[in-house]
C-alpha cells in the first residue's frame, strides 16, 4: 500500500498544487469546503442507501461498485485535505488529540461491543 | 507539522487499534460508516451555517471556535480512515488516481478562476 | 391527524411569522437554508446511525426515542418550509410534478420490489 | 398557489400510493429514509456550493436553475412525507410543537437580528 510510505503532507501538497494552479482558493472558504465535504459524503452514502449492512460489506466483491465507492472516498479525502490546507491545520495532530479524547470518553472495557456505552 | 512525517498508514493503525480494542468492527459496515462521515461533515458545517465565506475564513482568529472546528475535522478524518480500513482501500492511491482524473476534467488553463469551466 | 385538515400554506405562514418576528430573513439565503436542511437531516440520521433497518422500524416503540426523532423531523420540515417561502415556491405543485416524473422514470410494473429497476 | 388548498394528508397519500404501487415499503425503513433525506438535501446544496448568499437569493432569476432547485426540494419533501408515513407521525402537529419550543428557546425580543441570541 502506498499509504505505508505516503505522508499526510505529501497528499496535502498534491491538493494544494491542484487548487493553486486553478486559482481556486477564492472558492475554498471553510464554509464552502464544509459543504463540499457533506456533499461528497452524501454521494458516498448513495451507494449504500438501499442495501443493508451485510451487503455493504460485500461492496469489494463488485469491481465496478468498488471503483465508484473508491472515487467518492477520494473526493471526501481531497476536500478534507483542502480544508486542512485552508485552516493551516495539522491533521495528524488533530486526529491524535481526538483519539485521546475518544479513548477517555469510551473506555475500552466499558465500550466493548457497545456503540452506546454507559457514561 | 506532524503531517510532514506521519504516514497515512500510521493514522490508519491508530484508528484500527481503537476500533479493535472496543470490538466495534461489527458496527463499522461501509453503510454505517458512510452515515458517520455525513453526520460528522454536517456537524462541521454547523459552525459555518449562518456566517458568510469571509467570516468563515477568520475562524482561526477565535481559538475556541478553531478548537471546535478542529475536532469536527478530526472526526471526519477518523471515520474516513475507518472506512478505508474496512474496505482495505489504499487511500493515497485513491487520492492520486482521482487527482489525475480531476486534472483531465478541469484543465488548468480553462479552469483558472472558474468553478464551472466549460466542458 | 392534524395533517388531514392542515394546508401547506398554514404551516408556511407559521414559519414565516416566526422568521419575520426575529428579523431572520437576512440569514435565510437559499444557500444557508440548504445547509440547515442537510444539518437537520444529519441530526435525524444520527438516531439510526448504528442500528439496522429492522431496529429503526421499531423506533416508535420507545416514546423517548420517538419524541427525539419527531423533533428532528419537525426541524427538517421547518427549514423546508422556510426555503419554499424564500424562493416563493409552490411546494405542493413541485411535489406533484416530481411524482409524475418519478412515475415515468419508475414504471410500477418494472419497479415492483426493486429499488434499481432496469431503465 | 396549490399550497393554499392542499393538505399535508393529500400529499402524504400521493407518496403512499406511489410507494405501495411499487412495493417499496420494504426499502423504506426509517434508517434508509433518513439517509435519503440527507442525500437529497446534499443534492440541493450542490446548487449553492460555490456561490455566495446574495447570488443564491437570485436563483429564481434563472429558470433552468430554479427548475433544478425546485426538483431537489420536491425530492426532500417526498422523502420527508414517506418518513412521516412510515412512522405514522402527524407532521403538522410535530411542526407546531417544535415551533412552540423554538419560540421559547429564541424569544423574539432577544433574538431579533441575531442567529445566536444569548441563552
Amino acid at each position: 500500500m502506498a499509504d505505508a510510505s505516503t505522508t499526510l503532507a505529501e497528499l496535502r501538497d498534491l491538493v494544494r498544487r491542484f487548487v493553486d494552479e486553478r486559482d481556486w482558493r477564492q472558492f475554498h472558504s471553510p464554509k464552502n469546503l464544509s459543504m463540499s465535504l457533506a456533499i461528497e459524503a452524501a454521494e458516498l452514502m448513495e451507494h449504500f442507501q438501499w442495501i443493508d449492512a451485510a451487503e455493504s460489506r460485500r461492496v469489494g466483491d463488485d469491481p465496478a461498485k468498488l471503483a465508484a465507492v473508491r472515487e467518492e472516498i477520494a473526493d471526501v479525502c481531497c476536500y478534507l485535505l483542502a480544508l486542512a490546507n485552508e485552516l493551516n491545520l495539522d491533521l495528524s495532530a488533530a486526529v491524535r488529540d481526538k483519539m485521546v479524547k475518544n479513548a477517555a470518553k469510551y473506555p475500552a472495557d466499558l465500550s466493548r461491543g457497545r456503540f452506546d456505552p454507559p457514561t
